[in-house]
């Protein structure tokens, strides 16, 4: 069942390596068919270089197995939250890649230093806090995926807009509206992580882009007056 | 048409990934027939391993397309403004390269440290300021260019001499004589950038290099006396 | 002899070049097999590409070489002494990897910042001091064992739960349960060396992950209630 | 003539780019041979991709070609001078690897923070100072090997146990045995500058390496006592 996106999944799973954010196993996509009402995700802890499209694993929105098979990835509930409440994305990316992981293990959010984070960034990148100890033992991975809704729905941002989030001493999660969207903006937050860190060694009292270019490169790429790449209007 | 010229701005295009200056499409390069005053430049937003000759894009000075085919890069207008005003320039190229950007992100132009520096890029690499909210409304594009060449007139640089620029929470430009030697420079200055932020994390006291080792290194391989390699004078 | 765990070790020092964690001849594998109580390592000075499974180098509980061949790995006696004192542990790595020698150079031990470090070392990564002149004279590399396996003890540290260690301006050691899982926990300790110096490069005042979050990952990972993976229990 | 040598001082160069110590052309590798009082060194900015054993340069010691051919590395006077005072060595390498480059235009010699550098080079990397515009008018390339040499009689350095040096904002010169144990050095060097800087960066409090350390490190690997390796004696 769901060949095509097992295929998306796998695919976007191995790209992971590739652009070089996990090291062994840690990292993870996945992808939902939301007239299905199926999610497609990495299983938990086989090595990239055994994952095949067929072992991919099904879940409803419950997180039931629906079919035999390995078991899902660990953080399968986080991303179960987060397509129940972000209605649009279509594919979710969890890594622990190392400049994104170190601002998380920093407790800081990423602040939008150029137009590399404004093309695909509307923002600062949140970074939310640490789960209570009862909030992890009542259900540690599905309560991350509430901590992460609920952030951007008290602070009124918009998940389309930021399709990223750090959770402090833990890593990044990114979204998208297909798992190959949501691998791309994995690789936007670690290069924009990576050169946030840098920007402020060599300069400490560096501040954020003018909100007028961060606009600028934004609405470029994004919405109706974009005017980026080859699309058509 | 200009199959010679497009081939270049092609292969100059493509060593880019290959030197790691670039992730996705975050880059380009062009190249300027000055006789028939017409420019070939990347299309936009296509990626790297889908580039061929073919799909570069003319120009005419004024930026209008003189084939059917892509949209050029939108860079593009940066890139008219340039040749327009440094009339010696041959090609241009455009990065988001991780440390020169880190450098524009911070705001800093790159003091002159060494000789790896001095021996390409004579004096300090600038760092032009943001555009105006009116600036970037009215032309982004083009007014980039308009404020590059405008600071280099204003501060007497001399183009040839110090053939980089690094725009304020952006990222970098360079050009050269031709689509390759402008690549070389962005590899230059990538390099530059990055030893120059380890410098200071190294020694915050560290100075710039004497102007005498400057003057040295920049016409040991420039200029009438310059004795590197094995041209012929 | 020992054809299997010769072939082991082999495969497992062949991991240390795949993962970056070594220049030239900087590391050595070595794993035993208790019941015959001997050790197989790494010949000393050997470049990697001349390794063969072959000649490995089989010592007794003694350090005596059971075999002629080449000699061993000069850090023999600090791989026996561990073998002796932790008595649960089947392979042992030692390493100059970048980031951890780092922290060994800076005589620091490594905080846990995050669930990445927490997901395979329980606690703070320990830096024990310097070998005394005395120490170092009356013999170097066992009583660098030594100092190791009484730092444990006398901190009550669980050897299982805290698979590596850091020698003051020297660098790091990890063991497991078997050669490969001590180089797993070589690579582990070097990305987490590495996010912890960038962590407290971006926030100097970085706190350590709760220890709520801290028994959450590992216990998610370790123990009998572990189900990260496909483990049966 | 001198067909072994200089395919060995080919092979030598051709290990730069293997082990990321050059960008384009930035290095030169040469050798002596002291019978017959000549020196081969690779040609002036010819490209590695484009070396062969046929084209490196043989010079006399007064820096003549005696052969039709290239023009040597630009450097080659500075090589020469080291050749003329050091008697004992058969190698020289001059690079602008990343971080020993580095360190130079801070600079600063590197201290010996641990084991890894006290293993090859004995005390802290020696890093001299600027020359004099007079010195640099006079004669650059030769007048850098004599402040060098100069440094290590003046500091009574002992070449040998110190195969390494920085030149204050210019870079590294490496030196050895042989051509292979000049790059070793250099790799070395290289390696150590990266780790000195991210040890003070971990801990700007860090301190040397005990001298009992150094002296156990070093000796384990050179003179009569030595028992590194494979080694007989």
């Amino acid at each position: 069942m769901l060949e095509a996106l097992k295929k998306q999944v796998y695919e976007a799973n191995m790209l992971l390596p590739k652009y070089g954010l996990v090291t062994f196993t840690w990292g993870n996509v996945s992808g939902i068919d939301r007239k299905e009402g199926l999610i497609v995700i990495k299983p938990s802890g086989v090595e990239y270089d055994k994952l095949t499209p067929d072992n991919m694993v099904v879940l409803d929105l419950k997180g039931n197995k629906v079919e035999a098979g390995y078991n899902p990835s660990s953080d399968a509930a986080t991303h179960l939250e987060l397509y129940n409440r972000f209605s649009n994305i279509g594919g979710i990316v969890h890594t622990h890649s190392s400049w994104a992981t170190s601002w998380a293990q920093a407790g800081r959010g990423i602040p939008c230093y150029g137009t590399t984070h404004a093309d695909y960034l509307y923002g600062q990148v949140p970074c939310v806090r640490n789960l209570t100890p009862e909030e992890i033992e009542e259900g540690y991975e599905r309560n991350t995926g509430v901590l992460i809704t609920d952030y951007f729905q008290g602070q009124k941002l918009d998940y389309e807009a930021m399709p990223a989030v750090l959770c402090k001493n833990h890593g990044p999660f990114t979204w998208g509206k297909a798992p190959f969207e949501a691998v791309h903006n994995a690789v936007v937050l670690e290069e924009v992580a990576k050169m946030a860190a840098r920007c402020e060694q060599i300069n400490p009292q560096a501040a954020m882009a003018p909100q007028s270019l961060q606009d600028k490169h934004y609405y470029r790429k994004h919405g109706v007056n974009a005017y980026y790449g080859q699309q058509k209007r």
